[in-house]
This record gives C-alpha cells, structure tokens and sequence, in this order.
C-alpha cells in the first residue's frame, strides 16, 4: 500500500466509505431528454442540472459515477457538462467514468490520458475482452483504477458471462492485478451470483449496478456481496431512481431525499 | 435486402468496392502529438489535418476509420474535429466509428443516437461481451452497421478470444445476426486465424485491423479472409502507415501515395 499515492481512487475510497459510511454511488446519467423542464433553458443544461443534484446528494453520496453515454449525445456541450461535472465534485468524493472502454496499445493510451489526466476521473469502467493490453495503460498510472465488467445484470449477459463461462474467466484474470488499481462491474439480480462472484474475488471493490430501475435487489446486495463489516468494498450505484426521483422544480432536493433513503437502507 | 435503404452502410460499402476495386480503409488516427509542425498552428489541428488526408487519400479509399480516442484526446476541440472530418468525407464513402462501445438499454440507445444520427457514422465497432442488448439499438436503425469484435490482434487477445473460446462464441453470435448490420472485426497477425474465421463467418465483412503498424501481413489476409473475388468483403485498415507517412508540410501527398500503394497491393 506504501507505492499507492493518497489521492489514489482507491485510497479517496476506502477513506470516504469510513467518514460516511455510505455504500452509494449515485449515477449521474443525465439524460438530457429526461431533465425537468426548469433546467432546460440553461446555457448548458445537463451541467446545470448536475450542479443542483450534487450539492443535494454529496453528504450522502460514497462516490459519483457519469456514464459517457448521455453526455456524448449532448454533443460539444454534453463533454463541457461532464468536464465542469467532474471539476465540480468536491476532492474528497471519488468519480468514476462509466465508460466501458476497452482498448489496446496507442488507443487505449489516448484513453487513459483522457479520462485520468485530462479529464480528471479517479477510475473508468473496463471491458476486458481484447486481455491485459487493456488494462496496461491504467496500472501505469500510479493511483488510477478501474471496475473490469466481470458479470453484468442484462438479460442478454447470460450469453457470454454465464453460458461462455465469462464471468469465471474474468474474475481468475482479476486477481491477478493490485487490487489497488482493478475492481469489478458485478450486475446485482441474481443472489446466487453476487455470492458466488464475492467468493470468487474476495478483497475486490464491487461496482453494482442495477438496483432500482434495473431490478436488483438491495437486501441481496448486503446479504451476498459485502467483504466485511468493516471493508464492504462495495459501491451500490443508483441512477434514474435518485437524479429522477422527481421531474419538478424540486428535483435536486428529490435528490437528496432518494440518495439519504438509499444510504439509510443500505447499512453493513 | 430489400430491406436495407440503399444509404445503408451495407450497400454503400459494397457499391464502393464495385466502383473503386479498393479493399483499402484509411484509419484517421489523427494523434495531435503526432502530426505534422504545419498544422499545429491551424485553429483546429486534427480537422485541418484531416481535411487534407481526406482530399489526397479519398480515390484511393473505400472506407475511413477514425478511432474516438483520438479525438477526445484533444477535447471539445477533437470532438468537435470529429464531427467535421464525418461531415467532410464524400457521401459515397462509407464511414465507420472506431470505438469499441459495448453497453446496454438505455445508454446504448444514446451511444446509437450519437454515432449514428447526431453525428452520421455509418458503422461502429462493437464490443459484444455483454450480449445481444449491446446490440438491439443498432438493429433497430434500418441501415446502421456494426463490427463485432470476433478476433484482435493484440498479444492479450488469446487471453480471452483463443485460450476463453471467446473467437468461436462470439463468431456464433454474430451468425444470428443479418449480414446486412453486423461484421466482425478480425486481426491480423496469424494466418491459421483468419482462415478459421472466414470458415466460421461466410458471407460477412470483415474489418481487419493490424496491418502495417501492427505486424500484420497483408499476403495473408487476402489468401485468407478474402470470401470471393467478386465479393471480398474485407476492409483492410491502414492508420500510421498512411496517415503519418511523412512528416513533413507534404503530408497529404505522401497519404495519397501510400493509400495508392496499399490499394495497388491489395489485389483480389
């Protein structure tokens, strides 16, 4: 732990689960066909829109994760909201690119310099499908790190992840990295299958997506996917059902009110 | 195929190849800490040097690839250059978005609507570890295409692709799919592969990266990824070693020349 800088994600992690004791990760897919029409107006109104959501969430918020996606499709000023989003966060609350990347050599470089040092994530989500070329260009960089997608909660994730004996495939390739710079995307439907992917990588931060809008179920997250009391090492990411709560005027204070209820069941 | 709009990146590419006899796809890695002195002062550097890459590489080519890593590498500014280099490639040329995405429901629906409607991108390269979800949006659109990855040339790649079975599985998905909306990309180090891929993948175009820069061997691939001669349905991709051929306020010339030089070697 020694080589692993302080402002390292995984350090800012493990030391903002124990100031807040909160598992959540708050899912900023700001979908700008989704936002309240109040914001719509603004300049830029997804930024706009963050901006309000983060200062109702942060108190109750383990870490912050942007999906690309939905800022892409905003075109010029979708990258400017998440480059003023992620400067936004305050220094104490790690982000994560939910970008999926997976790359090799001289792109996947570019990538890397991109999101970490240009833009100024502290990790990115990573499809390891093309091996550890990918994941090369991230250990590199001293402090940065990145979720693997290990095991997904999509319907259609059976076809590889499960029925192509994927997901056992990933995890042996993720244990062979720091666990200091490599965690994994674990889908959260299935009980049998958190339980079996914790057993699989024990000492792993767990990106968890899938609760609220995409079934997952809280209780099996806690009951199956926790390391210990002490280190969950678990992010339970919601999206829709935190930033949507509410498509009024009120929507950050919803906000709020949705991440404080999900930080309150969430309890290890 | 009655199906398919005649804009289709499917009956483009394949018009193209009537018209051109050109197996050829110029890889717009257009790396800002690469390119030529002259162009650094330009407002938009990428763009300009796009512009003229395009205009000397274009009778040569019958596809371009630019890779998103590069662009987002410089900012708004490469996004924006991206937009403009799609916008600026002859509408007979078809135009295919290097980059690699792989996500589910709703996020892959905005990737869709950007690549494909906001910015006009005729194809993707697709990552389709997490099954079939990743690839609906891109059905769903009558005339988009994408490349799934099916084989890379990496050293990492038999991690997963070979050693996982990864090639053989994905190369079964892809059969489900219409050959109309969805390739494969396939590398091209080992000659042994790319036959075994053309037998597992008839009838489907193949995106195959890795010549030149990578090591590939363009002998071996038109002995044996191309599926007739009549119609080859192969796009060999060429980046560095036509993009940055020479250095030099000739730039553009020299791409024109080693676009001209690849197509000549390309012979079916």
């Amino acid at each position: 732990m020694e080589s692993i800088p302080s402002a390292s994600f995984y350090c800012k992690y493990q030391a903002r689960w124990r100031s807040t004791k909160s598992l959540l990760c708050v899912g900023l897919d700001s979908d700008i066909a989704q936002l309240p029409d109040c914001v719509l107006d603004e300049a830029n109104p997804i930024w706009e829109f963050n901006r309000r959501v983060i200062d109702s969430t942060a108190d109750h918020a383990c870490a912050y994760k942007p999906n690309l996606a939905f800022y892409l499709n905003d075109g010029l000023r979708g990258l400017e909201a998440l480059q003023r989003t992620v400067e936004y966060i305050p220094d104490d609350i790690p982000v994560i690119l939910d970008c999926k990347v997976g790359d090799i050599g001289n792109t996947m470089e570019q990538y890397a310099v991109s999101y970490f040092d240009r833009m100024g994530f502290g990790a990115i989500t990573l499809n390891p499908l093309m091996g550890s070329d990918v994941l090369k260009p991230v250990l590199k960089k001293p402090g940065a790190f990145a979720f693997a997608l290990a095991l997904t909660s999509n319907p259609s994730a059976k076809e590889f992840f499960q029925e192509g004996g994927m997901a056992d495939k990933v995890s042996a390739w993720i244990n062979n990295y720091p666990q200091e710079q490599l965690g994994a995307v674990v889908g959260a439907t299935q009980s049998g299958d958190l339980k079996r992917m914790r057993e699989l990588l024990p000492g792993r931060v767990f990106l968890i997506p899938g609760i609220g809008a995409q079934g997952g179920d809280l209780d099996s997250v806690l009951q199956n996917a926790v390391d210990s009391a002490e280190t969950p090492n678990i992010l339970i990411n919601s999206s829709r059902g935190i930033i949507f709560r509410e498509k009024t005027p009120q929507f950050a204070q919803a906000a709020g009110l949705a991440a404080k209820e999900l930080k309150g069941l969430a309890i290890v």
